[in-house]
């Protein structure tokens, strides 16, 4: 899988992809991630990028034109499944969204910044307006580094035992069961004596009982 | 503000808080981010933290010695508003919550990795636990780093314009309306006669009609 993403930020995505699954993933050569700066088509030797808000009022917004170049540039060189902006107002993000895109050969994200860019962009080249929850950040980068993560970490081959992506919270409309490991016993407090039995499918069923629970609890939203 | 975050991949924060408006914040003295590594406090001198999964199957639970280490430290040094663990099990972070999360003095963040973290710290140490979405992520700390972002820009003066943060998404329980900067016209595309016609009351009506109108098509359950 290829990921391109566009930015006005492209230090603050160093990081996040550097290290960790979506590094492990980059050496196995399962997936590539490419990060594009926004000022490399500026519209003038300043580096501009950016411009007053029509109709007045506080924030700068994104042109179009250094953005539509960079998008024309990347279009040019290949087809992509989808052209998705990270933005409050879009589509919450949910992990059914993250397993489809998880099958995609290449992906192009678009991040925004400050007030977020010219509304005639999202009208010419984005498929996906993406928002990774009901909070306002400083700008698309961490969402593009959310979503890239999410997507990275199910490519076949990249966490060490698939089966674990499997047993995650989400993936069947469950939030995950407690887990415990060594010591069987901190400060007082044991584990329970179900998980020490060595009795496989007890332990399942005291599992799945208690992902069950905590969701009805937690979230019975997910139940509906 | 002092925000203090554990977790066992303190690298992969070092770009999200080292550019733009976290950055900004703490050059101008209004917050301060400080990473503890998980592994300072490992149990071996092979910098052992985590351990098998009891009960058996895949991933590697994080053991509650080193967490406990390392938060009894941080505890006996300051009181913290809130000890928050990121999980995606936890409440979903919102805006609102946010804006409660802005006004405290010391915040302390636990990213879990791998299958998570042991249940006996979650009850011994635990405040908040907070989900950035219903998605799984390869560890906490992306949702820590959201999460700074997101309350660091909302402290007084980290922002250039105040006034900005306030128009943002979900400040209003309403999506932004469309923005748009110059040119006025671009591949054929106008920007709204309304926004060109510096008559401030009326385009302030009109970017109340567009944010309600797009609230309505796109998060009709921001207006219930």
């Amino acid at each position: 899988m290829r990921v391109d993403i566009v930015t006005c930020q492209p230090d603050l995505l160093v990081s996040p992809f550097a290290f960790s699954i979506v590094k492990r993933a980059q050496e196995k050569g399962l997936a590539e991630i490419h990060v594009h700066d926004l000022r490399r088509f500026a519209i003038n030797k300043h580096g501009q990028i950016d411009d007053y808000v029509f109709g007045g009022g506080a924030g700068m917004v994104l042109r179009v034109e250094p953005i539509a170049a960079c998008l024309d540039a990347l279009l040019a060189e290949r087809a992509y499944d989808a052209v998705i902006y990270m933005t409050p107002d879009g589509e919450t993000l949910r992990q059914p969204l993250v397993n489809r895109w998880s099958l995609a050969q290449n992906l192009l994200i678009l991040c925004g910044h400050y007030k977020g860019i010219d509304e005639r962009i999202r009208r010419a080249y984005i498929t996906h307006e993406i928002s990774v929850g009901d909070y306002v950040l400083s700008g698309g980068e961490l969402g593009a580094a959310i979503l890239t993560d999410a997507i990275v970490r199910l490519l076949p081959g990249v966490l060490g035992n698939e089966e674990s992506a499997l047993s995650d919270s989400f993936q069947d409309n469950l939030l995950a069961p407690p887990v415990y490991t060594r010591p069987a016993e901190w400060r007082g407090e044991k584990v329970p004596d179900i998980l020490l039995s060595g009795n496989t499918p007890q332990i399942e069923v005291w599992r799945h009982e208690q992902a069950l629970e905590r969701t009805r609890q937690r979230r019975p939203d997910l139940l509906e």
